[in-house]
């Protein structure tokens, strides 16, 4: 914490060819952020220099070499910009991912995980990495998540989308289609059960009422479709989900689930595969859902959105998701 | 057509012990139907009188025997009734659905089916049928659409769902979520293209605009998840769909495809599976949707909600679906 108490957030700078350096310009120069916390940006200073040139945005003001922290934070009270070098930087071109670009977003993003779990931040907020420039650059993790669980050691993690309209926690994420129904796990539910009602307890400050969506079209409508998943994981995993006090309806079928009233009356969908909550969320709260990750030691909050490789660096991308996103690390660090 | 020109359209009751009779019974009195149509309810005189005693419901005015038809048609312009007998009706009750009344409402379909093969009907309604009593009843059909295509003799069918906020096509409908990733061939894939296409065609009086969904998450984010199902099944047969003169966008992923300015651009949306379509028609557009099976020799839509045995007899029912399912049979049939 810093002198005014507010939390410190590391802001990762995600992939330098993306969206990510023009939102951390945003977020440095908004008054609104400051307000309710410390963002220290992770990432390359002449990258955000150039992408403030070509978008007409500040430049950040307040910038610690990698050699001066953690020493420089103890006073610091104001947005900063942690520079973390990388090799070639000067070649980076707006849109244009590649393995140099992989390798730097997956810098900052392992630098800002060990900077937290030394507590020299209180949180982290991650811009978009692109999978492709992770693969490319021999990063042996598809996403944020990934990377998250193992540096940190945490046995479980799971991922929260949430917004004021709606939130679901994700059984399964970033997989192929194919492969969901082999990885459904009476445990894999119940850990994604335990993790998001926990998480919305707290932010709730109440018992959250939960939802679980079947996997299969009509829940499977007795049987009539697919391999009784409902019936033989899905179900018995809810059982024991009340069985430990959870407040927990469902399955339903994923298509009713979602109806107006219903997301009224749910703190969070227990979502089987990541299009049956992506695709409500991204319908209903585009550009406003914030990703959060359960299980951590550490808090870890993460915008809703891609690279968005075609319209980088033009100072059109929106930051709301952002800002947002640091709030709620803020929120749960506080 | 009658005399007023107007089309006449079987309303098929549904599952007895479902929601369709009340829904039945609330059409035959809507004056906005009959403006556009002559609606008769291919159902169960006896069961619907029931239903208007609990609901406090107006009674069905006009009767046809099943012996009087197709004659007394001739002269009808008013809403009526088509009286078709089946066994067990009296001991039916509200939201049991059984072998009895899954045999009634498959009985109501068929002859509804006969009858716009023969002429004496412009078009098909129906109310929602229940899987399970389907099964009960020994009836080799899982659905509406699959007893269509049987007894039409249609070659090819496609589901589509529309409403003024989305409209969907489905490549696949009704089986299990593993199914599908087996059920995807480039010939579905087309198939469910020109259908949907021809059918917005008619019903915008322009070239449709038409976007397809990706079938993994991020579409597969080159190759990163699935089988590859995107590059090797939908991008070709999008190709081959593109080289026939179709407007047609995709693969997306899915969860950015339903975005609220994709929405606004496109006509329909070429869905892989149930859920992917259903999740966003429901969420956005509950009530509000109308089923048109394409293909068929015969015009047919349908209300896009079940049996809702919960609330089945209680008057509780929305009934403006059906009203608008009727409302297009009218407007495909004229």
């Amino acid at each position: 914490m810093s002198e005014r108490k507010l939390p410190r957030v590391a802001v990762t700078m995600g992939d330098p060819a993306g969206v990510g350096p023009e939102l951390c310009l945003r977020l440095l120069a908004e008054p609104t952020v400051s307000d309710v916390c410390v963002p220290v940006v992770f990432g390359d200073s002449a990258i955000l220099k150039r992408v403030a040139a070509r978008c007409g945005l500040p430049e950040p003001r307040v910038m610690v070499s990698h050699a001066d922290w953690p020493e420089a934070r103890v006073g610091m009270l104001d947005p900063a910009t942690l520079e973390i070098p990388t090799e070639g930087m000067d070649e980076v071109q707006a849109g244009v991912v590649s393995a140099v670009t992989g390798r730097a977003g997956y810098r900052y993003v392992t630098e800002a995980i060990r900077a937290a779990m030394a507590g020299e931040v209180d949180a982290i907020c991650t811009a978009p990495l692109n999978k492709e420039a992770l693969r490319d650059a021999g990063v042996p993790f598809p996403g944020h998540t990934e990377i998250l669980a193992a540096q940190t050691g945490a046995p479980r993690v799971c991922m929260m989308l949430t917004s004021d309209e709606i939130t679901c926690a994700f059984v399964t994420t970033h997989v192929g289609y194919h492969e969901v129904p082999g990885l459904l796990t009476e445990e894999r539910i119940l850990n994604t059960v335990e993790l998001a009602g926990a998480a919305m307890g707290r932010l709730r400050g109440r018992r959250p009422k939960l939802i679980a969506c079947a996997l299969n079209p009509h829940a499977g409508e007795g049987g009539l479709f697919g391999n009784r998943e409902e019936e033989e994981i899905i179900i018995p995993a809810l059982e024991r989900a009340r069985r430990s006090g959870f407040d927990i309806e469902g399955p339903l079928p994923p298509d009713t689930a979602f109806l107006p009233w219903r997301r009224k009356a749910a703190d969070c969908f227990i979502c089987m595969y990541h299009d049956q909550g992506h695709i409500p969320l991204k319908a209903l709260a585009f550009d406003k859902a914030i990703n959060v990750t359960l299980g951590l030691p550490i808090v870890r909050t993460s915008v809703d959105h891609g690279t968005a490789c075609d319209i980088a660096w033009q100072g059109k991308a929106n930051p709301s998701s952002l800002y947002e996103a640091v709030n709620l690390a803020a929120k749960l660090a506080g």
